[in-house]
Order: C-alpha cells, then structure tokens, then sequence
C-alpha cells in the first residue's frame, strides 16, 4: 500500500531517459513531468540540460531523496539504473521501456534480472512495456501520452497502452477526471490487485476501470475485488472469449490469456462486472461517472417517438430489468409535455431510473428538452437519447456540459442501464450471503495409494468421496466371478455390475456396465461377459444395488483446474446427455451453500430440482451442502487434477453418487 | 405496382388540408410540397390561397387529371374527401391524419368506412397515422418533417413516423441519400409487401431498409422478400421480443405484434437480414449505404493499438466470422506503417474485409491514416474505427466526407461485417436451394370424423400420420382387457399397452403407458391398472411392440399457429426433456429437405444425429425428407391447430414416432 502512494503521490521524481530529440517518447515524458508540483530531476549523462531544466549524468548524483523513478531507456540499461536507485533507497519505478517478455526468450531473461535486482532492494515496478501513470491529484504525467487526464473520481488500471490514450480523449471530451491512471504494462510486478487495493481505499477514487489482459494471482484478485465490490463499482474488460483472440494478446503482451470460462467465474466470484465489448465499457465509463447507481430495476421511458419507445422497452426487458409502459408525448411535443410526463410517471409509478428519449421532429426543442431532463437528474437517475445528428446536436452539447448521461440511441442507453442493476442486485445478494473464498475442509482427506498411476478405479474414486462425505451407496469391489456373486448376495437383487479399470473411464461405452440383475448366475455371466470383453486394465467388478431411480434428477459435479484460476468446479445436466446440451455452469471453489444455490439457479436443470413433469422436486438446500462440502474437498487437495462426479442422482431426499472419476497430478 | 409509382413519382399532386397557420402540420406540408417539380393543388374551403399558392376550395374543383392526394385534416372527414377523389379517378391517397384504429373502436369504425370507400372507387392508401412520403429523385416530400431527404439508393419503409426523422437527421449528416422514403403508418392498405415489390424493381433502390411493428400478409411478405433478397439486401428491426414491448406496441399502432419465435421464422425464410437493436440498424443503413457487400468471412485488423486488435478479435469470431492475426503497428505509427502493413497482409492472406483502428498517440495523423484507407477502399471492403473524440475529430471528418464507414469501437465494425457475412452466406445457400414456399403435398389426406371432438386419441392421430407417409408402427386398438391381450398375441412380445384418452394427453403423468410387457398375463393386469385410475376419457389402449430403441435418438416434430404467420412447425430434441433443455428450433412450412438440413444444424440433439457416444448416427438426408413431408402435410390441413410427434425415434436407418398429439379446429 505504502508504496502504491509513492506511484500515484511522490514528493519527488527522478526521470531517466531524458531528451529535447523532437518526436521522441523521452522528450514527451519530459514535457509532461515538467508541469509536477513536486521536485524533479531529470538524468541524461550527454547532457546538462532538457528543455530549461537541468540533467544529472547518473541518479546516484542526486543528492536529496526521491521517492519515484520513472524510467524510459533502452532495455538492456535498465538492470544498472534499478541498481542504481536500489543504493538512492528510491523504492517505486516506473519502467516505460519496452523490450522485455513480449519480444521473447532473450526478453524474458532481462525480465528476470531486473525482478531480482527489484527485490534484493525492496523496489516495486510498474510496467516494464506501458505508458506510466498519471495522477491528476499531484498533476503528475509520468506518461508519454499528449494529453493529462482531469481530476475526478476514476480509477484506471489498463494493460493496454493505447487503449489509455483513446479513453483519455473520450473522458477529457465528456469533462470526465480520473483519481488515477495507470498503464500496468507486462504486470512484471505491480499487478491490479495492487492497484485495486489501493484505489479501495483512496476516498477520491469513486469507481475502478481495468483493462485486462491477463489476470494475475486469481485468488488475491478476487478477494481484494470482492471486498472492494462493496463499496465502490469494479468494470472490466478482458479480450480472450475466442481461440484467436488469445494467440493475439499472447503476442500482445507474451501473457498467457487462460480460459474464458475460468475469467468469467473469477468476475463473478470477485463481483466485478465485465463490459463486452469497447462500446460497453466506455458507456459503463460515462454512466458511473456521471450517475448514480438505480436502487430497483424499474426503468421508466419518456419519448416523443412511439416506436422508439417499444424498441426500448424490448432492450431494457430482453437485459433483465423492467420496463414500465412508455410515455409518448408525441411528436409535437414541447418540453412542457415531457415535464408534465415525468411527474405522472413518478406519481403513478415506483420508479428507479429514466430514458429520456428524443428523435428530431418540426416542433422539438432539444436544449429545452435536456433542460427539463437536468430539473429530473438529481431526483432520479437519467440517461438520454436524442437520436439523430445535426438536429440533436445542440441538446446534446448541453446534456455534455451539464453530466447528463447521453447515448446515440437508447437500447444502448437501456442496456447499460440493466446491466448496472443486475450487477447491483447481485452485490447485495452477496452482501447477504458472504463468500467462502479461502475456506478450508475441517478434516484432512487421504488419497488411495495409486502408485503413480493417475487414473483412480471407479471403486478408489467413490471411497475417495465417501471419506469427504459424499453420497455414495454401498459399494464392493470382486475381484473374480466367485467374489461377484457372493458381493451380490450382500448387497441384495436386483443389483448392478460395473467394470473396475485402471485405463478405462467410458464404462458404457466398452459394455461395461450391467444393470438390473435378478440373482447370482445373471451376476456370473455379467461377469464373464465383462471380463471376456476387457483386455488391459481390468480390475474386477464392482457390485452395487440396483436402485430405483425414478423421478431422481441426473446430476454432474466436476473439477478441472485452470493453469490461471486453479480449480474451477462444475455443476449441471448429467448423465449421457451432458456434452450434448452443455447445461454446465462453472465457479471458483469453495462456495457456500448460498452461493451453490445461485450456482444451480442459472442452469436449465434447475427446472427438475424445483420439479418437472415426473421429475424431482429435491431437496435443494441439501443437494446446496454437498455441493458446498464438495468444492470444499476439491479446494483442498491440489493432487486432484480432474474429477467428475457423473451422474449424482438426486431423489426427493436422497443423494446418490452412482459413477465418479478422478484424476490425480503427474 | 402502377399505384406505387403514383405515390413516388406523381406527375400531379393534390394536398388536402393546406394551412398557413404558424407551427401546424398543413404548414408544414405546404411548405414541402411547393419544391415539388410537378403540378401542385391546394385545397382548403376557407382560404383563396396559402403561403402565395392558391387554394380551391375542394378536390372536385380541380380541372386538370391528378394522380396523388396527400391528406391532413380531421379524421371525420377524411370518408368524404375520398369519395371526391374517387370521383376525380385520383387513385393514390396519403392519409397523413390520425384518428383511426390506433384510438379505438370508434376510429376503427372510421377505419372500416375509408377502406370502403378506397375499395369501391380504386383508390390504394398509404398510412393513415403517417409522416407521409419522401421522393428526392422527384423532388416530393409530402411529409411534415422539416427536412428532405437526399437522393440516393436506400428505400426505407418505415411504420414509426418518429424513427423516420431520426434516421433521416443521420443519413443527411453522413450524405447518404434515399430512393424512397415511406412512411406507412397504420398500413390499412399499403403495407411492407406493396412497398418492397416496388422498390425491388426500382433500379435506383439499391438496400431496402424497414421499420415493422407488424408484418402483414406473412406468405406474401415472404414470397416478395426472398426474391428481393437474391438482388438487394433487406434489413429490418423490430421490436416485440418481450411481452412488455408487445403491449407497448399495441397501444402505439393498435395493431398485434405476434409471437417474437414466428417473426424470427418468417424473416429466416424470407432472407430478411434483422437487426437486433437500434445502433445495429443505423450501422447496417451506413455500412449498405457506403460499402461493397464482402465476398467470404476472413477479416483483416491493422491497429497501432494491440489490446484493440485482440478485442476485436473476439469480436469477429464470437459473432461468426474469421479474424485473421491482427497487424500491430505499434503506437508511433505513421501512416506509412498502415499502408505498408495493408500491402504486406493482402500479399500473405485471402481477405475478404477490412478493419482499420487507430487510437491517439503522440504520433497519430488520422486524417493521413484516412486517406491511406480511401487508397485502401474500392480494393476490399473498409471500416474504420478511430478510437476517441477530439484528436480523431478531423480523421473522422475526413471519412465522413470521403464516404468510408466508420464505427465509433472497432468492435461495433467487427459485429456489423459478421453480420453481413453471416447473412450472404445464407443468401447463397438459399440461392442453391430453392425454398418450397407454397407447394402443396400432392395427395389429399382426409382426417378422421371425432363429432366436434377437438383432441385426437393416439390411435387416431398415428393413423392420421401413417396416412400422410410418416413412419408409424404397428398399432392395434383395444377397448377392453381380453381386446388388448389379443392384441398383444398378435403384435408380440415384449409389448407396451398405452392409454387411448379423448381428454389426457400427457399419458405418462397419469400412469398410462406400460412398458416391456413380457406375456398376455401382464398384459391383462397392465390394462385392468390404466382402466382402474383413468376415470373419464378413457377409450380402451393401445398395444405396440416394445422396440429396441438402444442408440435411437429421441426427436421432436411439432406444429403451432400463429394468428399472424399461421403455421409454424418445430423441430428438436423429444422426449420428456424437451421443455427443460427448449432445444426446439422453429420455421415456416413448408420446407425442402435441403431447408430442414439447414434447420437441424441448429439445434444441439444435431450432435446425436451425426453420432454422439452411444446415440446415432443416423440418416439425416432421409430424416430431412420426412421432416419435408410433415411440413407439407401440416401446411395443407388448415383444420389442424396443434401437432406434436414426441418422441419420434431415430435409429440409424430406421425412424419411429412412438406418440402423437393432434388437435383441430374448434
């Protein structure tokens, strides 16, 4: 944190790299460094002074403390520069230079070194490869970008540089200001947790942008989200949905993107709301900017055009919020119309946020219009739409200057609108129901001993899960014909066999499973024929009873681990038909049985556990705790690789694990 | 035809309604019609002339022919002028007025007579409710709205008065021009299809774009549209996805919106290209207007902003097409890098479009990147997106003039290029494959007598399928117990006995389906249970043989009507799932088998059917064959309100409606 401040607030800062060469990064850095209300030095050892301000040949020449270095030089310099700092106790740098893990293996090594310089001396870095920072608070641009960003109330963390640059122009048109502005570059140190945890608890920071490419330590990064979540908005966007779009930001940023699902699972646990596209993310920019935050999620519309007016309503109900029946005030109306519109609309009606919508006709004033929308903004958010270009034009400049939320066409208007209050709503569900991030299992589970073999039997599987408190139904491993039946006689008829394989996880498919045998020669020729057909990695049988499972609900649990996230569990449709309809739904384990309940909620299956046709009802809040007490277990024994519980049948009451894999670590 | 021509390109027209009075719409009109380049009438009884134009007092005064009438007084007297026209032979009326059945029953009643009226004298009519009619090649702007379109090669069809001016106030800022400008209003008389047939053959009209609330006569829209399609593209929006918006819409035009799935259909079939919301029309309307429609799907980026490219990336593949690596000339590029970038990806790749981003950086030039890309233009198709608001002013400026899409995220360039793609390749398809529009199935199938029963049995309906060629097992009806083991001795064993109801059609819910009976015994005791429980409705069983149904896949054929594009058949996953998984896709009959190919690649159970785990493969083209026959079937029995076949199983050569349900017409 402390050192954080030193990024965004130094007393003083040290430039190396400084030059008057015209059109060079150096020289744009110096230019805009010069307007800091702090000290500044300057380093160049050809030169004694940049642009009127005097050069130092080296830092150690500095001979008062400076707590920020920002440097642009070559990148095989830097090593000696950071050692440099390092011996000045100068603690906080700014590496603007490229060169480094994104132009390959050479790159990397430089990566290295410079990371182990910054730690045998305490420094933290930001970048290498990015644009700096800039902190309007401190008028500070340690950037190369021509413009400075305003002071206000955002907070912006971007792994692109450029994609700095074309905000900066967005929000310096719209009045917007940030509180801080930061180019993170390759994250080699500082990474956005860091940034995010600083920006919770800077009170001029009113709401969080990131531009992501990869996410860093996925486990920090929720936690300091979702505490952050509470008490200010975190936006993000992160490319990576399509194969294509990762080979692109691998070259981007020599970054590793991760899958899509892991990223969408890590927003969701950490309460961050994802833009999905540029358009999305600006718009969320300007609203959170401008607006305040709906407290319910009934969206009135004003509009003197009826059509608009139904294509809103469709925008706002087709997002998820709802949509009160448009007011038309028609085409001849004057702001008057829409003033006497508001008033009934709020009289009649609980209302949470309003559209105001214009389309240029004979009679329509738009400044009038917007100054009758600015009497609104205050009593209740706003946004609006004047749909057109030159006609509009005057109303909208006066929407500008005043921070009314404005869209060129308001289904966008209504989207982002309903976007913000599922978000909302989702935060106070979480407020109501904290999460179990960092939870551990309260007893320790052994695994069987496989000796190195990966693959774990279906029997080790389910005695496996048995141990972790799963349902799983009386089980016995034969090892022979005889054993078979004798097992049977035990468990009663009609029972099941199952191949036991240490290779083969398809049982059905090779003819491995054997259901609904009457008595022991039917288990005996089961056996035979199971053992006939199996050549490699036949272990027996194992025997189980038969149950009737009519009316039960085929579940899937299962595990994967992510190379970024860790483990991500899943929960869906089972039995054969699960990769054919894919009703999965993924998250970061632990989860509370609350958060399994919300987990269920968004699958197609969850119809059956509230009961349909001659399918369930089950016990949800149950079926909720193993769930919970399963990404408990899976969370805890990082051994685990892959498992998959398929299917878990669930009854009205009753649970019961009737197939399972997993897979152990190399 | 002939009609329309009069409304675009009127040698004489006559303006009913003219006024002076400051701020009302018979001004206004005045005001527009007087640049009309033909002969001009006013009427108005209580003036001699109006803004320096005489006036005569009524239609019957005129002495000269006159071939279009444009109408804005009060609703009342709207009957009477009609008949004045109808005796002048004035074929061709606007009716601009309001008052019809968007106010209620009275107006529909005034309604009723107009259209009377038009009837018995000849007359077509455009709106009423309207803005009027727009014709810049013949210099005709009989509307109200304060400006005139410019010529050009959009036709625009729309039922929103209000949409029409904001769509107009963008298409004059961009320069692009319209060939016709309709506005339709209520569309008493002239609807969609009148105005599309017209523009289809209109050499000037070059992209017909269309604002619908309802779509009229849906065989004729679709039969007009599908043919227009193969020449120039079509593009419409319209709202009615939610119920909300229904309503709205209702209370807007007074008209029925429909079921959004039949709308869905009915612009498959017609290859009507929709837009999904307002932003995606006004971009499709600039894209059509501006540039070459692309010849495949590849899509190039040159970007100086690499988190760019990669959004746009996702973007071009999430929405279906193919992103070739994005070019990353870095932040300090200059124009040359654009070109030279462009020379180097046309020389390596087959590219059938263009993105072109730029993000400000010290260094950017937009307006030479620009004219890079007017080099670039006339090439390959070319969108630009210049990401910011005051340094990207003057390089968009410089688009704008020179006529270059540009889209304000490249994102949203990315959407509307997939989106164009996508549509043109299902333009080719349908070009190869002549959809069955209005064909007829060759033979009559006569349906079974039930005394004004609406519900079939089971019996009945299989036997009414088996007689329309598709494929039914064997079944044999019994009305009591001794029937039904007879039955069963002649069909074999194991055999499932099923109840026949008048009234239950969800036979398993009330446990009347008896599965794998083995000998007449079970047979007898199965009958006597289903007899037992079912109290009213009950018309004996059913007796079928117990299929092998291993490997079979579960399918659904179905049949609903939709009081606005009548019948719509429905294709997907069967069984008792079909509900929760709503893996149903849904067209107008009747379809080609080629058409049904197409139709099951939509849905997931397609998986299946190509051969998934255990289930299929199975012979699609003679699926596709009987889905072909069912869909002419249904199509031409009117008498038919209601079909579901579910399950149909599928094995692989072999095909098994297992249960169906018909309902007629009351």
């Amino acid at each position: 944190m402390k050192s954080l401040a030193s990024f965004l607030h130094p007393h003083a800062v040290v430039f190396v790299g400084a030059t008057d060469k015209e059109g060079s990064v150096g020289r744009a850095i110096v230019e805009n460094l010069l307007d800091f209300e702090g000290r500044l030095y300057l380093i160049n050892p050809k030169r004694k002074e940049v642009l009127g301000h005097p050069c130092h040949a080296s830092v150690l020449d500095i001979d008062q403390t400076v707590d920020l270095a920002v440097i642009a030089i070559k990148a095989e310099l830097v090593p000696e520069t950071l050692v440099q700092l390092g011996k000045k106790h100068i603690k906080s740098a700014i590496i603007i230079s490229a060169g480094f893990k994104e132009v390959g293996k050479e790159g990397q090594e430089l990566e290295k070194k410079i990371l182990a310089i910054a730690k045998e001396y305490g420094i933290r870095i930001i970048g290498p490869n990015c644009l700096g920072v800039m902190s309007p608070y401190s008028n500070l641009n340690a950037t190369f970008a021509k413009n400075m960003a305003l002071a206000g109330g955002v907070g912006f963390i971007s792994q692109s540089g450029a994609l700095c640059t074309s905000m900066l122009d967005y929000a310096n048109d719209l009045g917007i200001g940030f509180s801080a502005f930061i180019s993170v570059g390759s994250m080699s140190d500082v990474e956005f947790k860091d940034c995010i945890e600083y920006l919770a608890h800077d009170p001029k920071t009113h709401s969080i942008f990131l531009y992501m490419e990869t996410i860093g330590n996925a486990e920090e990064f929720i936690r300091i989200c979702q505490s952050t979540s509470f008490r200010k908005p975190i936006v993000a966007i992160k490319p990576g949905r399509s194969e294509a779009a990762k080979i692109a930001a691998a070259s981007h940023t020599g970054s590793l993107v991760g899958s899509d699902t892991a990223v969408e699972a890590i927003f969701h646990k950490g309460l961050v709301l994802r833009a999905d596209t540029m358009e999305e993310f600006f718009d969320l920019f300007i609203y959170y900017s401008l607006e305040e935050t709906p407290q319910g999620d009934r969206i009135g519309i004003i509009t003197n055009a009826g059509g608009m007016g139904v294509l809103t309503t469709d925008a706002i109900e087709l997002n998820g919020a709802k949509a009160l029946p448009p007011i038309d005030v028609l085409g001849d109306a004057t702001e008057a119309a829409y003033r006497k519109a508001f008033e009934e609309l709020k009289d009649k009606n609980t209302i949470d946020a309003l559209i105001v919508i214009g389309s240029p006709q004979s009679m329509t004033d738009f400044v009038k219009i917007a100054e009758v929308v600015q009497e609104i903004q205050g009593k209740i958010p706003v946004c609006c739409s004047f749909v057109g270009r030159k006609q509009t034009l005057d109303g909208v400049k006066f929407l500008k200057k005043n921070r009314i939320p404005h869209f060129s066409t308001p289904d966008r208007a209504a989207k982002i609108l309903a976007k913000i209050i599922e978000h909302e709503k989702k935060i106070q569900l979480a407020q109501k129901n904290p999460c179990f991030l960092g939870k551990k299992l309260s007893k320790e589970i052994s695994l069987p001993n496989t000796k190195g073999r990966t693959l774990l039997t279906e029997f080790e599987s389910k005695e496996l899960l048995a141990r972790a408190g799963l349902p799983v139904g009386k089980t016995i491993l034969a090892l022979s014909k005889q054993e078979a039946m004798e097992a049977a006689e035990k468990i009663g008829f009609p029972c099941v066999i199952k191949l036991n394989s240490t290779t083969i996880s398809h049982k059905s498919d090779v003819g491995g499973v054997k259901l609904n045998l009457q008595n022991t020669k039917e288990v005996g020729i089961a056996y035979e024929d199971i053992a006939s057909k199996i050549q490699t990695g036949f272990e027996g049988v194992t025997v189980q009873k038969m149950c009737n499972l009519k009316g039960g609900v085929e579940l899937l649990f299962g595990m994967i681990r992510d190379p970024m996230a860790g483990p991500l569990v899943s929960f869906g449709s089972g039995g054969i038909s699960v990769e054919l309809y894919k009703d999965v739904v993924f998250a970061i384990p632990p989860l509370s049985p609350e958060e399994a309940l919300i987990l269920f909620e968004k699958t197609k299956i969850d119809h059956a556990l509230k009961g349909y046709r001659n399918l369930g009802p089950v016990d949800k809040r149950k079926l909720a705790e193993f769930f919970s007490l399963f990404s408990l277990f899976v969370a805890s024994r990082p051994e685990i690789v892959e498992l998959d519980i398929n299917p878990l049948v669930a009854l009205q009451k009753e649970f019961l694990i009737l197939d399972a894999r997993i897979v152990l670590k190399d």
